[in-house]
């Protein structure tokens, strides 16, 4: 069976080609974790002061130790004072500038620089700030924004699998709280929340930990979607998203879990083999506006669905992506937040970088009917 | 120097950020070649009847045994009687259907679904056959088109730095007759040669090969970049490329080999460290009208190049992608030919994949510097 899929969302083509699954390999690939890792590790408690301080630390408040908390946790150790902390990335991709957050504290020169940003673009800090070149061939920009580490846990675990499912709402509170503070930034247009696992994946530190940064524009491929998105509410009056989970539980091909709040599904045209997305059923734009009920059960449906991911390919590292509407758009209600699965089994290669056409050699049919299998 | 640039060609702005270089990385990854890559080599000359039938052989004539002939290769053997061959790929990503080929023969099945698809479309192959599911949602479709296996050498080496300059230049004859085979054939409308050097590239085999891909329809960014050059023409009277390589070629900060009928560069906005594209001089649109001297010189360029990221960076797998014009384009001649070469040095990680948007490590003027000093 080798077909082609659209994929009506980001308007592209993907090649399905399960007959090159058997195709011989000659190389020997290994990821192996350096044997310092843990006695190394800025990310774990106790060693609090090797990274910049904390945006956020989850819970809150002192840690009560009730007895329902004392539940064990890897290595039988009691569960610490901290769950979830937030710090901003050490080598951060975009320099941060929050000129308009209350909490803000700017050396001198970043703020002359910005006023100089605002007085270049007649004051408006609406657009994405263009300082052209001589020519339209050179066009450069320093972009402002934000990134930040979620350190997912205070002991030295790699996965959230290994973590109990309240810890894990945790995270996904951060990411809400996270995500809330920068869209109250007006110069920032775009954030996304990401996690890098394994080495294949572009994790280059073990201990469980996602990403988040924040931009003052919004990158293309996402302002396409959007389109997308606003397109397909006009054409037929009612969410992509919406109609997509609906049409998919009719059909019950793709979707390999559910709850009360989410659907985890293989995409139809899904450019990696086993990506999955989970989708909440409830129309939302923002992930921000998730209550704590369907937080919680984010938390249990991922940890789920990452748990079946491991236990069919346990060496697989992933990426995973929350898209969130971006900030500021006036067609905003077109959105629906997703949280999105991509395993790195294979390969991106020339063909891909050439013409960003993907060949992708498991169906989702039957990535969905293996991580069936694997719910456990 | 953190800052934004726009690739203005796809539309892109790509994120610099050299500062994240030197972050720590606990994991050690290592690729090996399997001991037994030389004895069940299928690419080898002896061989050959372990792949399919060859669609070009260079060189065609029985090979002349002169002087000039029996320069050593590596190993010292002497040149054996076949240099390069294409033949099909035996896990084809796409099936072939070359019905309007003089030299095809189809099963009857084929035939018949072709017919289908003709009547279905209202006769015209001109077209991407969409074969629309109930909804819009899924749709899917049976692309044909070729997936060619071009073998480089007849004895075993994985790299064409290791073949003399006119071996390599028969590597590029390949690929211009096969280009040409495949234009001709009316159904098909795009057509990619690349090359996966390295596992990390997405290599299987160890034996130097490289792989053309043709299509029935026009992936999504070839055809915005076409746009983007069709409006360059039409916006500034000139092709995008050729002002892009006049103006490098005044700055001398990006072009870090050139030659008489090539420069070879890293693009200012390049999504990847080390990138870089050769560029022909001459404004051609397509690749298969490159003379004998161009190609003669192309070989020598890309392997003085390729050799120097291979100096500087001796376990760099890479992609090259050979773009030439799509097929039966009406506006062909805002188009221009060239080679990207896109070392895979780095990994494409989640905020990669949630935004389309690159954060590079390595700035292209940084890149030009080191390439040039290992230019040897």
């Amino acid at each position: 069976m080798n077909e082609t899929r659209y994929d009506w969302l980001s308007d592209r083509w993907v090649i399905f080609a399960p007959n090159r699954e058997v195709r011989p390999d000659q190389y020997r690939r290994s990821v192996s974790v350096l044997a310092n890792t843990l006695i190394e590790c800025p990310f774990c408690t106790g060693r609090e002061h090797e990274t910049p301080k904390p945006t956020l630390v989850l819970p809150e408040i002192d840690f009560d130790q009730t007895s329902s908390n004392r539940r064990s946790y890897p290595g039988n150790s009691v569960r610490p004072a901290w769950q979830v902390r937030v710090v901003p990335n050490k080598f951060p991709a975009i320099p941060q500038q929050d000129a308009f957050s209350e909490s803000c504290e700017l050396p001198t020169t970043a703020l002359t620089s910005l006023a100089e940003s605002v007085n270049s673009i007649g004051g408006s800090l609406a657009q994405h700030v263009q300082t052209k070149s001589a020519s339209h061939l050179f066009q450069r920009n320093t972009s402002r924004g934000a990134h930040e580490v979620i350190i997912e846990s205070p002991i030295h675990v790699d996965s959230i699998t290994a973590l109990p499912e309240d810890h894990v709402a945790y995270i996904f509170e951060a990411y809400r709280r996270r995500l809330n503070h920068w869209r109250a930034q007006r110069h920032l247009k775009y954030a996304v929340v990401f996690k890098n696992y394994g080495a294949d994946a572009g994790a280059s530190l073990y201990h469980s930990h996602s990403q988040l940064i924040s931009l003052d524009f919004v990158p293309r491929d996402v302002e396409t979607t959007n389109q997308r998105l606003v397109q397909h509410y006009r054409d037929y009056g009612c969410c992509y998203i919406c109609q997509l989970m609906n049409e998919e539980e009719e059909r019950q091909e793709r979707i390999f879990y559910s709850s009360e709040h989410f659907v985890a599904l293989c995409p139809f045209a899904s450019r990696f083999p086993y990506a999955f997305s989970i989708i909440p059923r409830a129309h939302k734009s923002r992930y921000e506006e998730i209550s704590e009920e369907e937080r919680d059960d984010l938390a249990v449906v991922t940890k789920k669905t990452l748990g079946a991911l491991e236990s069919a390919h346990p060496s697989a590292a992933y990426n995973f992506v929350l898209q969130t509407s971006p900030f500021g758009d006036v067609n905003e209600e077109s959105h629906h937040w997703r949280l999105r699965i991509i395993p790195r089994l294979s390969k991106v290669a020339g063909f891909e970088w050439g013409s960003d056409c993907f060949i992708n050699t498991v169906t989702p049919e039957q990535a969905t009917k293996t991580l069936r299998s694997h719910l456990g």
